[in-house]
């Protein structure tokens, strides 16, 4: 089957799963739940092969743990469909009814967007992920893994496809590429017409290529050069307990900070305890001039250094004159996805909060809360740092659009 | 001063005007109308200059009159700055807030886009109504109208925007491309990252342009193949009041119905008496097979007309054997902007609401009321076609995102 001939079919399957019911659905996800755990020799042999040819294509240690299933991580994958099952339906509520002079009622109702495209790299348990909250919130799929894990993502698609298919949803609403080419890809981010939305969910390589190749509207998501600023006012424990936080409870994700900013009046008295702290953990600090002073052990920071998304256990490190100039130094390198102040003042607490244009901005606390999970969602299928349609954590309901259903008894204008 | 640099006064000013208190932002579009009306002369002047230019390269009467602007018009944008003042604003309110449970406030809160940027046609006053909508929502606009208007929209730009700056709104906040190249206007829908989304306001073939050329996210708007069906169960002189009043009462704008769908158990009833009421307007009927037969004096539809946006006094009009294939047209051919249904049938009206996949679907009443004034929003950037971030009329709440304002005391993960 062309890329083309998926999308048609996850088109004309799309319209129907719209307007399946609640329970359809969630009956579904749990099904498909008991399905994965039952196909867990298949699965894990698929995933096997997928890993034994990575190893000797002799890529990186962490790409193998990412891409390697075992039971624990197939008993994750079913539970995560069993509990977007128990979500709230995003689908079919109103946001708002307005009553026309001449009677009309006009509702805003909640509806699927219709084919959610989704685009990632090795982990296999995004497959289950993607596919569980675009069936939940009534929207067909066609997914695009990466090559590496063809062979896992094909036999979960399979097994979670069919076993939709034995419990109402309709056949062909769950796709996947199964020719991992490039061309196939670009071919899929040109579908206009037939993909509603194109998701990309891995590294800022990926992201930027679907971006740039995309006719299919696309929600960026993911690149993260996060701040923390430390104002002159802040108590210093909780300074360093956040950029501790921020930095090194898990480097590898986006919401972990890349960059400590800190105010002159502050910096002799902070600094050094935060480079004692972030060295007993391990972390590498590329400082400026002023902050080196402060900072034994630390290395000279470059221009690149302000806006790489290290994604390691490495920080860059500069001293402000202001908070203005924090903020300054956000907006110019920044990628407005998630940035911290600590400080006791208000007058700061409310200008920065104000001032730095992200999807989301701490007071005291760390960037690292930006999740949809934390934010109350309950899942997330990515963090969307554009304006557009969505900003932050995306949960179910960004994965809706909306439709209004008017009634009338014969109105004319 | 090139695009960019347009663009990048436009930035520099949005971070500004993001802060601006709603006081600000409404005296200074009171101030906006008043310099306008005080500026009638000069604007006239410069208009008049247009309209004589564009006589001399021939282009239709129609044209004209839409290029045209008289003191009536100049009060009408005036009397639009003037309204859009005394609308609520859509900034700075809170969506939802939700309480971790480790204590963090973390508020959804609504801010403006940014930079907006409009690409229009001929009309003078979409510039200040433009303006006005994009000020009134915190947004910086870098417009670009139509060659034929560069003196009527400079020299509205000028005056307006002088006023603003004299009240509070940071210079550079409105911008206008005096350069009426297509490669100017090209240049602009490629900066990413200066300007947060395209908004383009005109026919079929300026939307598809932006469409296909830009890199900015767009908001496609206005393309509208609108259907009237007519269900076997549907009174007849609703019916047939409902289709005039789609068809004839303004058939240039994109809530107009282009095609008449008719069940065959209610053709021979109704078709004569629409055709009779139709052609007693001027309308053109353009009639497959079976509905030829009932409406004399019509002509044979081709396949392309089911999918054409007359924008004029022609209807195609087609039979169909049921309910769901009515939806299948409306599915295949149409824009998904605004599709009615006329039944007394209890189901067939869920049926069309639930199925019929457009931004507004109707049961008994005419597509003419998708419309920002109508819906209760008090005015209108647009009316989306797409699905993401906005669908159907879009209002000033459409010119905004959110972003997550999150107050903690300390907290790590």
């Amino acid at each position: 089957m062309t890329v083309r001939e998926l999308a048609q079919q996850a088109k004309a399957a799309s319209g129907k799963l719209a307007i399946t019911s609640t329970k359809t659905r969630n009956d579904a996800l749990l099904a498909m739940a008991d399905a994965l755990l039952s196909a867990a020799p298949e699965i894990l042999a698929a995933n096997a092969e997928d890993v034994k040819n990575a190893m000797l294509s002799g890529v990186k240690a962490s790409y193998i743990d990412r891409l390697t299933l075992n039971q624990s991580r197939i008993e994750g994958m079913a539970g995560g469909l069993q509990k977007v099952a128990m979500l709230p339906d995003p689908i079919g509520r109103s946001d708002s009814v307005f009553v026309h002079q001449n009677g009309m009622r006009i509702e805003k109702r909640r509806v699927p967007l219709g084919v959610v495209g989704i685009i990632y790299e090795a982990r296999p348990n995004v497959t289950a992920d993607a596919i569980a909250l675009c069936i939940k919130s009534g929207n067909a799929c066609v997914l695009r893994g990466g090559s590496e894990a063809i062979r896992s993502n094909s036999t979960i698609c399979d097994v979670l496809s069919s076993a939709a298919e034995q419990n109402g949803i309709p056949a062909g609403a769950i796709q996947l590429l199964r020719d991992t080419d490039r061309a196939a890809a670009s071919e899929m981010m040109k579908l206009t017409g037939l993909i509603d939305v194109l998701i990309p969910r891995g590294g800022a390589g990926l992201i930027k290529s679907v971006v740039q190749q995309a006719t299919v509207p696309v929600i960026e998501t993911g690149s993260g050069v996060c701040h923390v600023y430390i104002d002159e006012s802040a108590d210093i424990k909780m300074a360093t307990d956040i950029i501790e936080n921020a930095k090194c409870s898990r480097p590898s994700v986006c919401n972990a900070a890349e960059t400590l900013l800190v105010h002159a009046n502050i910096a002799s008295a902070a600094l050094p305890e935060i480079a004692q702290r972030l060295t007993n953990r391990g972390v590498e600090l590329r400082c400026d001039l002023r902050s080196k002073a402060f900072m034994p052990g630390s290395i000279d920071a470059t221009e690149e250094d302000w806006s790489t998304e290290y994604g390691d256990l490495i920080l860059s490190v500069k001293v402000v004159n202001s908070l203005s100039d924090a903020v300054q130094h956000i907006e110019t390198y920044g990628t407005h996805h998630s940035d911290a102040i600590v400080t006791s003042s208000y007058s700061a607490a409310e200008q920065f909060q104000n001032e730095v244009n992200s999807a989301a901005v701490y007071v005291n606390a760390s960037t690292r809360y930006t999740d949809g999970e934390e934010f109350g969602f309950g899942a997330e299928i990515g963090i969307s740092t554009q304006k557009l349609h969505a900003r932050g954590p995306m949960g179910l309901n960004e994965l809706t659009t909306v439709k209004y259903a008017i009634r009338g008894t014969g109105q004319i204008r």
